[in-house]
């Protein structure tokens, strides 16, 4: 997708229905405010990373109801008065939006976003941003575990063929960059963000001449220095690794250099150790080995147990499509609405208490220990009411709330930053580099417990005691009233 | 994405590595035939929806290089020669391809697509390609999965906001009403591809109301014959469904009707009993009842089996993404190249025989049995080597061979059509109403043993004899050259 006009229908008709629902009640202009968050965190990692915001800040710069928008909705069966559509046409985006800073460490249940503004405007981009937010982040933290395994090879990403459609491709590249890998095969992505590009040969290269020798000399006189040769179109030790040799061999007689060789199929551990040695057998040392087959955080950390021989590696489908978990499950909730100038919190009750909302327009500040430099916990807070730096700090589970901790002599440094005011953009956007920089320096933020692939350490994301109580008092409410109309009891 | 030009850098950097390489090498305009396929069936399912040519030919129709392209590419490390650019600049798809039509009933390791041109265009269009008939192919069969449980219901595709980012959300919309869906929640996709669109509200509009009642009266006077209302914001059965009910007495009485309601969390199967109960109680029985809360072909399949009493179910996240397997793993495989005006057959070999392709340009027939209308087996044949319908045909399985039937008094349909010839299309666009009756005609020549959900039989998939024959020569030659290449005896 592009980022012109003409995606304001990239959204759920819900959105436009309650729209019209609330122009007809004259209420489609009051002013309310949205979290988007999610509520848990994918592939059992401890963290995740934000990724998607320069995506949504293009996205709303450019909303706006084409013509032929406005003439398809005139068209729905819900014949839709022409003023209403008239005032879709005259929209833009005016409300405030605050965010935390792509490539930062995020946690279950904090806003990432909140926003500010008309009923309307809120509505009819939420299922675009869900969209946006889930699957960047999704595909930055499925990078990053894979970085943690790998963290002195160079990391490829391969998926574009095996993607969910070109969107994915080109943002998924975007944000497995963000997550910690080096480069993409995509020439798009490469383009459109300036991320380095990768690419050696297919088997198609080689079965298109006589002999797979042949093929290898063919290649390596147009790239005499980048060649990196796939050798295992018919038999990788017995027929690829020795042919990559002598051309490598050649190479080295005019004064250049075999790149590397490129595993894709067999037994990667085995057949690593094997060319290593047969490349170093030969005096081949520095090329280098590339391996690509279907892997993962969980095949590379095998791998590697195993002394693979492996210098960079290239993941496709598992990385690009979040395999083992395809959907981050993001969600955008109603939190507060204005009324006479004064903002009403407002909660979503679920037989599920895990979907309870959390009720007011809230920050989150990261508690950081001055001793140590490190995280201690994410404390969300009312809007305006800032932890207060020079008293210790006491902080409880919002659910299991005995569970509690005294923290002294912290920096708390609010994660949410003005992005939107009043539909005008505050907010600069850094460079794909800082914000890959800003991932890494965001990780040194934490223990290694939070960080580790298998079984973290839950990060504490606590509500501050005020917090907590009007959310319970809230709770309170809402089932008094339930109980009463059923005419049961009061408490 | 959108189809204008553009897009010919949404491709692996090494289709242009081995263009380059082959261009430099005066090799890049001969003649090859390439198979687009699949190796394996997706969810445990016995065949697949082929979805997704559309989108292959309106990318090939608007393919080219635009300046900016070109200007990236000569940025490249590679240092890529001005002519091989300038000769970029003037490309276009000039190849011809021949593909099934979308909404058939395929099967793994026939060719879907087969396409014949010069390498260089061949390589070029490989990446976008599998692509978009991966995902197309993957969401029609998971949305066929569906239906199949749920033959009488309304099905609804609502999953935009979990898709992997837009194009996912509206291609997949696409691919979902092919395999049977009703309906999605998409506007951008009902209006690019005339799908009927569905939406009720979210929770946020009850919140945004002092109570749900008022709520609800609300949007029941915008839609006065068309609210479903969610009931599930506060305590589904103790207020939304009691709310519900009093709004649709009060529709009625002034002679509208109250839709439906949505059930969204919960025990659906409990929850949808009472409800009905409760509404036909209040002699609301025409209002239907919608339900959606993370489903896919498995809890539908339990929640019937419990009694449900649901008229429309929403599918979200596990049908837009193909949770269960979110990829298709489509493959591109090299299977012939011209020389001197004749087609040598080219193979790839593997240590996973799974992998090992099967050599030349190829037609697929169905053997449709004239008794019984049904199909018996798709048969592989060299192109030009069509079955002979005037006698018995002996088919075998090409890896059991010793499992052998003879088919008497059949038709042989050949799947593959023509689509494009010298890059010009052939090919009449079906509307996707007749792409997805299409399908439904397909499905009427199976036995329902190959349409179960679980276990289903392998529907045969054959070669004949002489392409099995070429394949096993191939096979000896190549393994004989690696043998005496390494200085071992011959067989």
């Amino acid at each position: 997708m592009d980022t012109r006009a003409g995606w304001a229908l990239h959204t759920d008709k819900y959105q436009i229905t309650m729209l019209y629902a609330h122009w007809k009640n004259g209420t489609h202009l009051r002013r309310k405010a949205f979290d988007l968050y999610f509520r848990r965190l994918p592939f059992g990692n401890g963290f995740a990373v934000f990724a998607g915001l320069e995506r949504v800040i293009r996205f709303l710069e450019n909303l706006q109801f084409t013509e032929e928008d406005i003439a398809y909705l005139a068209e729905q069966e819900e014949n839709y008065d022409p003023e209403f559509l008239d005032m879709l046409r005259q929209w833009r985006f005016t409300g405030d939006i605050y965010a935390m800073p792509e490539g930062t460490v995020v946690f279950p249940n904090e806003p990432l976003i909140r926003l500010e503004g008309t009923i309307m405007e809120l509505q009819m981009i939420e299922t675009a941003l869900l969209n946006f937010v889930g699957f960047q982040t999704l595909i930055a933290t499925k990078a990053a575990r894979i970085r943690s395994i790998a963290p002195d090879e160079t990391l490829m990403e391969f998926g574009t063929r095996r993607a969910q459609e070109v969107d994915a491709a080109i943002w998924g590249a975007r944000a497995a960059y963000i997550g910690g890998f080096d480069a993409t095969s995509n020439l798009k992505a490469g383009q459109m963000f300036g991320i380095p590009t990768r690419g050696t040969h297919s088997h198609a290269w080689v079965q298109d001449f006589d002999t797979e020798l042949e093929a290898f000399r063919v290649f390596a006189r147009a790239f005499p220095n980048q060649s990196v040769l796939l050798v295992d179109t018919y038999d990788t030790l017995r027929s690829g690794v020795p042919h990559a040799i002598q051309v490598g061999l050649e190479l080295k007689e005019k004064g250049y250099k075999l790149a590397g060789i490129r595993l894709d199929s067999g037994d990667l551990a085995y057949l690593s150790k094997k060319a290593r040695q047969m490349l170093d057998d030969a005096g081949l040392t520095d090329t280098q080995i590339v391996a690509s087959s279907d892997l993962d955080e969980t095949t590379l950390l095998n791998l590697k147990s195993q002394g693979a021989r492996v210098d960079a590696w290239g993941v496709g489908t598992k990385l690009i499509t979040a395999y083992d978990q395809p959907a981050l499950g993001a969600v955008y909730k109603l939190v507060a609405r204005e009324e006479n100038g004064e903002w009403i919190p407002s909660i979503k009750i679920s037989s599920n208490p895990e979907k309870v909302t959390t009720p007011c327009r809230k920050d989150v500040y990261r508690i950081i220990d001055q001793r140590t430099g490190k995280a201690r916990a994410d404390l969300i807070t009312e809007v305006g009411h800032p932890p207060d730096e020079s008293r210790p700090l006491v902080l409880f589970h919002p659910v299991h709330t005995y569970r509690r901790k005294k923290v002294k002599h912290f920096r708390a440094v609010n994660l949410l930053q003005p992005i939107f005011r009043q539909g005008e953009r505050v907010y600069d956007l850094p460079s794909i580099t800082a914000i890959r920089k800003h991932y890494e320096t965001q990780r040194q933020l934490f223990w290694e417990e939070y960080l580790r692939l298998l079984n973290p350490e839950e990060f504490p994301v606590d509500l501050t005691q005020e917090l907590w109580d009007k959310k319970q008092e809230l709770l309170r409410k809402i089932y008094q009233e339930i109980r009463e109309e059923n005419g049961e009891n009061g408490e």
